[in-house]
């Protein structure tokens, strides 16, 4: 008999616990493991020796399916990056330590790009000091900005809450008579997928929305404002979507630059008031901008089913490929069909992936490089469908939890 | 046989479509009722003649159930102020020309505060002139400030999705192990009925909201930050709840008012950012703010049941209302009970109603003006309870559209 530990790491999803779920679920029913660890606050629990036994926690399949349903990470998550072991092995020594006292023999990371680094780092550490530990990664990120999968467990849940909140802001914003302009900023500082995702509307006959900027085009303040003028030729009320990480004329407008008012103070503002207050300003008319801010990244009440659901097979194959002693890998989708939609799970060597980003693919940006294309729109369109049951206390979700 | 017109007004919520669904079901089945017609744009389709005729846009149930589901106003909106007749009585003399070329002996006009004003003027104005037209008020509004009601339709469903939506934030917020200040901004700008319902999370044993802002209650940013430093004693992660009509320091930070910038630049920020700003300078430690902005009126994916049904059921009695003869009436809820949940509706004279606000009871506020007491929150849990059942389409919910 072994064990094996699990964390969780960077910025939450609304399917990283199902990931979770999947590691404990498939771990729990495979011969030779006992103890099923969960490292608190990323590879943190595991430097500092802090686990809590899933066993104990996840103690029906009642409580297994609420962790699915509940968005961010119960385990706590943590933005650690490893020194390069060549300059300093403290940590490795001491996570090496750790999991040999309590035998654990498979490590599993369900993180994104940079979590990457830490299973490659770790795997590459055990090889070398000739550890038979298994490091395992789990993808995950709203970003959608993993290389070598066709996407990431996370993305497809804040897609469709992207998809559903924008299809709610465009009746909102068609109510008075009047002209109007409603910019909505959406995440992603260098790949704009989760923006793009937005014109899965037009799949069900909607115009709206009318233009949509990426990371990956090139952006002018000036070619944005004459957008919108032609935009409002044909439509009284436009809709645009703005990635974060739209750099306004070579200069980006986020919300840890801001902006410093008349008295000094700063007003953490990201580039959808910087377009609006131009906007209001070059146009006239009425105008809003509108951060979808973290509810695009935890909005569990409406996640995908087919990401929740991927999510937990991603995390369970983890668990069958460390089992057939692969390590430094991280688990991967392979699509193989879009229609029916049929994916395989595989493994990619990790230094593939690791502090890589997989941009927008440019050839799925139109030629004015303000909307997407019908193949950026098929390949959306599958990543959001489905809906998990919710239960609800008090007319609100439960969430699994484990502290107040 | 005769005709009846039914307008929206005011600003969007979730159930105002449920309710014009209440007036046309009701009407349709009312024998002696030929055309339904809607107003485009609230009181403007009146005054210019502009309606569509509802029985050839809602042909089936299927129609009817999907309208009740769909935010905002199918109809459109307005903001459009009757002048008191007896300085200038040409809009009523319009109105009334195009009732009588149309037939219409009743109209019913689903709105707040501002719309109630139009029912007392356009009801008077009638029967000053001995035309007999029924003039009936149907309640809506997410800010629940309407006289004489226990709450307005559109209310509840606003309510569900603040505290969906804040639980998820609280999940987002204590994903890291460092000490952090999350801000939400939640509608109202002279009633904190909808900031106040954020308590609601309490009842599911959510410590958060830790703190709950209302315009009713006297605010001061130094008391504000002490709130702040004592809730972070307890809670590694505190969250606030902030009116955006709570008036610091006795000055207003709202969207219209905004802030301008080091180049001249007007960034139009409400009191959340402010706060955050504050908090900043002031403790120094992570925060957040984030303005739930036009998605709490309108996220009709995770709007309450409760509200729906009654929205409807409210729409149906105000035509029934004017088949008994009533006008210059608003259509109320009376709470007979609250376990089991009752109400019955009743008809409350406009003049107790139209241009006048309820604001949320200090009572129900607790001593240190940061949190409200166990009546509110047994006030609120019945209003939000239920969920109506989404059609999905392309894993997106499917809205009655009549433009594009």
């Amino acid at each position: 008999m072994f064990n094996i530990a699990v964390a969780q790491s960077g910025g939450p999803t609304a399917a990283i616990n199902s990931s979770l779920t999947g590691v404990f679920r498939e771990a729990a029913k495979t011969s030779g493991i006992d103890c099923i660890f969960g490292s608190i606050n990323g590879i943190e629990g595991a430097i500092n020796d802090n686990f809590i036994n899933l066993r104990k926690i996840l103690t029906s399949d009642c409580d297994c399916e609420l962790l699915k349903k509940t968005p961010s990470t119960i385990l706590g998550s943590c933005r650690y990056k490893l020194k390069n072991y060549a300059e300093d092995s403290s940590d490795y020594e001491k996570i090496a330590s750790v999991f040999r006292s309590h035998n654990i023999k498979a490590f599993f990371y369900i993180g994104g790009n940079d979590s990457m680094d830490t299973v490659m780092k770790l795997d590459s550490y055990f090889k070398e000091v000739e550890l038979d530990i298994k490091v395992i990664g789990i993808p995950k990120t709203i970003d959608n900005d993993v290389m070598n999968t066709d996407h990431t467990p996370g993305f497809g849940s804040a897609a469709k809450y992207v998809a559903t909140t924008m299809q709610e802001i465009i009746r909102d914003s068609r109510v008075y008579s009047i002209p109007s302009v409603t910019i909505v900023e959406i995440m992603g500082r260098n790949a704009g997928w989760l923006t793009a995702s937005s014109c899965v509307l037009h799949a069900n006959g909607e115009s709206a929305p009318h233009l949509i900027y990426l990371p990956e085009s090139k952006f002018s303040a000036e070619r944005f404002l004459e957008d919108i003028k032609n935009a409002q030729k044909k439509y009284r009320a436009v809709i645009a979507a703005v990635s974060e990480g739209v750099l306004c004329n070579d200069k980006q407008y986020n919300t840890a630059s801001g902006v410093i008012d008349a008295f000094g103070h700063k007003y953490l503002s990201g580039i959808g008031k910087y377009l609006e207050s131009m906007v209001l300003e070059s146009v006239g008319c009425k105008v809003r901008s509108i951060e979808l801010n973290v509810m695009q990244r935890c909005s569990s009440h409406i996640a995908s089913l087919t990401d929740i659901t991927e999510a937990e097979n991603i995390g369970a194959a983890g668990v069958r490929a460390a089992m057939n002693g692969e390590s430094g890998v991280m688990m991967v989708f392979r699509r193989i069909s879009n229609n029916p939609y049929r994916v395989e799970i595989l493994s990619s060597d990790i230094s593939a992936v690791a502090n890589h980003e997989k941009t927008f693919p440019t050839e799925w940006i139109n030629g004015n490089g303000n909307n997407v294309t019908i193949d950026a729109l098929n390949y959306f369109l599958p990543l959001i469908r489905g809906e998990p049951e919710i239960e609800y206390k008090n007319g609100i979700p439960v969430h699994f939890r484990l502290d107040q």
